[in-house]
């Protein structure tokens, strides 16, 4: 049985475990302040070609998203964001537990525009309703998609006007900038984002995720916010370690492009086949609307999410890679839908 | 320079990277649902000798507290601690923002006792005042001391009586275990405690505690609350590994007595120096009191906290010690501690 | 300028200033023990004709909805809502401020069906979302629209198939009780609502609800939780005192119905006139759909809010009477409206 | 039975509800912008010869106190507050409900000092401990104490020293500006305090509380935390016109001072007699110190709380008088206090 369901599925990165384990007897300052967090502090403050950021290191991307909002957001301010967004629908009501309420929007696609946006903007009136003071977007997004560069400049500047902070999860990250038809480059993030993280949980990390603070409104007092979640890691430098390797000679965009190479090889081979997407992911996670009958047999060798039913007939499933995804595993998966669809195409021409 | 500042300064124990490096291709379900994290659950039933408890991997102390108190209180209900408790002073108002109020007791040493506790069940009144429904302590304390077994069952005694959870935060447990003195034994915690955790982060493990869920009352859904509030793991199988580790073999509490004989053999050569300390601890936490003049030498080359100024001379200083503490550092520290002894014996006798 | 804003834009009804006035130097218990809270909620129980309740007097409609939720859900259960629902648009986050997530569902016409809600359950999976525990709705809607018995009993089915608890928001209960088609009498809510509240605020009562809990499940302890979100009143003979007047001799009702026939009689007057409205409202509540010019019109002798712009020419507006609107002013605005019609038809009609 | 039990257990002063009777058919704006507020805080204004302040009506002192505190405080910003503060005991957790901790300090009467103020401020580290950020203190105290104006000026240095808030919950505040030996005027506060409140319930209204903000930071949207906490008020009018008729005449400061008047002549009595006090109160709450023996006798025609044991054979008593106390009243209750006084001294002298 091979597992298609998530890009956590393997453990961390050969690199990463050679480091901790080489350093395991190292002495390091608690909380975020050892030497190697700030190594990958500066080594990600070189990647995005910005020096004046605060990095912080966490253990999981829920805590980043809830501490990130709880930390910009007055009592009565709210955030927008997709209704298929992590935080409206996965997070087990994260961000209403730290007080705030989230204002979604249904998207065709996952990705946000400024006219959805104006949309919830449209709604405040007065000290009723909540105040819009940010916009959660995802990218790649939980379908796969991704966000051209002038579609995030197009809400910066949506943001700009309603003074509204500009959130970006990057769970995913190295794989929308290592997808094909990706314009936004790393350094173009600080001059788009207030506040975005790079997921390392989801490529080739343990458990890590980078937080990068670009405003100057948010960067006081954001270390109590950590601590006050319980997201501020005693042992840091296992944290900093974690993105050392990541971001040593682009570790984490090589895993990334690995991981989107196998996706896309099986989204080749789907497209060959004669069958469509959901959406048009160039991402590590495909979304292919098969015949239930294939999805049956293949589910007696792979497991993976049958992600929305179609008609009577069809089923949309996600197959998602990781940086860890053997390519003779792709290769096979091929090789047993090509079976399929031939006995399927056989049994209709019968 | 060495440090003594906490036990969290060095990475993992050698076995659990082990590990974690022999896994890392492996295919995990995610979320705690893994072989791993069910092993190491099925390892510390045995060892607490208890079947019948629910068993969680969380990444801190600061998470597991706060989820395990909110989640076992509704939201005008308050928790007993000791005002030297983890959660009343060095969590940031982790628990207030959760909704729930500490009320908090003076004690000599850290240590509850049931008259503490029913000094603030006296306060109780009515719907004006919170509803008294949880006591939480931490074994050892703070203060390094420990609870006896007496100690322990006398304080379930007055939780029952009053329809009150227990929680021990054990984020040193190995070290109250494995102390001289103790008498409490690991089967002992399911029957005293509601829920409980065993401390992996400050004993050997990259990052990772044990929940242990006794109280039939709190274990539906609690799943939902570790995912509320940022700690359900995605690669649940990393702590769960960390914890397989940890319990084979007992490594978990042979690290915890190395720990502890390095802090007590430091305890000894101080008695032996005629000086006192401020707690009587026989875990791998000394405070002793030694002039201030000594203390400015030994930070020229060791970290460690001072603690509580004593008098205009003297300061309590707190020595950590960990799983990873060198024997060979520790008979360093203690020749440096005896020349500097002695070059202020001669000087109070010239 | 007379104003159909709102009916709360006068003060309380004549008889409850005389009952105030007269026992302003009678002592009387605090919070709620008083014994005019005693009798109005035995005036409410014979009301309802049902004993085993348990009732209690808030100063608004804010406070009630979110003690009233907040003291029903665990932190990770959520409330279904449709989107137009008061909680969800004008209450600033309120509920969200108590750290429970609004599950909001799209209505035509502001009621929610069990296929709204069949829709918001399907979204459940597991420990990732929240739990669905609690439908809210309100009658009448802030649509002005209605629930017959049988939509109800319908909802209530759906909540009991799934373990939620059905909250009624009667902020203008009275309203939808005396609505022309109502077939829903007062001792039917307590067979269907877990909890629902009588409002006084907006039908004759200077600011007080009437709380009705009938699900034994949540009647413990509820005192804290007014007390802890700050609307236990300590003058609680003043909401005490209201619910006696408004109860004693159906006075509740004669007002509502005042209220609902002078909006009917607008509303009649409207058809005749051959407008459309917005929505299809037999209460005190009207949403006629008329051309802008008139409304510009309208507004240099009345205050309304324009509700809804239907196209470039048309909106609709939203009338609101109150116990206190007198006919003579109803007259008076059809006059005016008359006018304004016969002039934009001769208009039309050169 | 005649009750000493608190100020609120009368009604609403009779130029209240007469002005709440002539206005019943009045049409006044909502949520506090009608002409009544508008007018009692230009009249409050004047009282305190301070234009440049914001002032609100809320419906009670625990949803004013929570809502000032959770205004003015971000999440991991905590309130100083003595141990027998009003929020800290008496308000079941409000504060912490909003997400806050209240960190306590013992004082011997109830008053706040700079130095209790600095033992709090001493315990702050990092972001491992909450920030302090404001001082919360009660004018008169909860025993009957009151400040004066140089101890106020003492702490409002340490406030701004510390760069803390002050914020004074004035729910007794007429009574502590009528007290015998106060030198605190009504216009010093808004230089003292950066928001406090002027409490009408416990002062002839029926149940009405005036905030005024004076520290331009806490402005911005204030109106937002009022709509979310549930304080509101829809008829806001019915709250303006309380502080209206307060506010006209002084009628506040003669109502606090009847009540203050008719206490200390107890209290006059009472020290005649012998007795001592547990406080030193000017105000209108006395806590005569007396024989358990007497307070049996009492307890048969007066109700008041027995505040604190004090020996085997005494307690102290607490004793309110409010507005509406008729002095005859004290005369009674004088007469059976010496009947019962002499009874007791010829039984000690046989």
């Amino acid at each position: 049985m091979y597992s298609f369901i998530c890009d956590y599925s393997e453990g961390a990165h050969p690199n990463i475990l050679k480091s901790l384990a080489s350093t395991c007897y190292e002495q390091n300052e608690g909380y975020n302040y050892d030497r190697h967090c700030i190594n990958a502090a500066n080594l990600i403050k070189k990647e995005i070609n910005h020096e004046d950021v605060d990095v912080y290191f966490l253990p999981g991307g829920t805590p980043t998203n809830l501490i990130s909002i709880a930390a910009c957001l007055r009592s009565y301010e709210a955030v927008i964001a997709p209704s298929t967004g992590h935080i409206e629908v996965h997070e087990t009501g994260a961000i209403e537990a730290t007080g705030h309420k989230i204002l979604s929007v249904k998207t065709p696609d996952g990705k946000l525009t400024p006219s959805h946006i104006q949309e919830v903007l449209d709604g405040f009136e007065d000290e009723h309703t909540v105040r819009r003071k940010m916009v959660f977007l995802t990218n790649p997004t939980e379908n796969g998609t991704i966000y051209l560069k002038s579609e995030l400049l197009a809400i910066r500047k949506i943001c700009d006007e309603n003074d509204m902070y500009l959130y970006i999860d990057g769970a995913r990250l190295g794989s929308a900038i290592m997808a094909e038809g990706n314009d936004v480059k790393m350094e173009d993030l600080p001059k788009i984002a207030d506040i975005f993280y790079i997921g390392g949980t989801k490529n080739g990390a343990l458990m890590a995720e980078a937080l990068i603070i670009v405003n100057e409104k948010i960067k006081p007092d954001f270390r109590f916010h950590i601590k006050q979640r319980g997201a501020l890691t005693a042992k840091g430098s296992v944290l900093g370690i974690q993105f050392e390797e990541l971001m040593r000679d682009k570790l984490y965009f090589k895993l990334a492009k690995h991981s989107n190479d196998m996706a896309q090889k099986m989204a080749r081979e789907f497209e060959r086949l004669g069958f469509t997407f959901l959406t048009d992911s160039p991402t590590n996670q495909i979304f292919p609307i098969i015949p239930n009958t294939i999805i049956t047999e293949l589910e007696k060798s792979y497991q993976f999410y049958v992600w929305q039913i179609i008609d009577k007939d069809h089923s949309a499933i996600r197959l998602v890679t990781s940086w860890a995804t053997p390519e003779e595993r792709i290769n096979e998966f091929l090789k047993d839908l090509n079976q399929l669809a031939q006995s399927l195409h056989m049994i209709k021409n019968l």
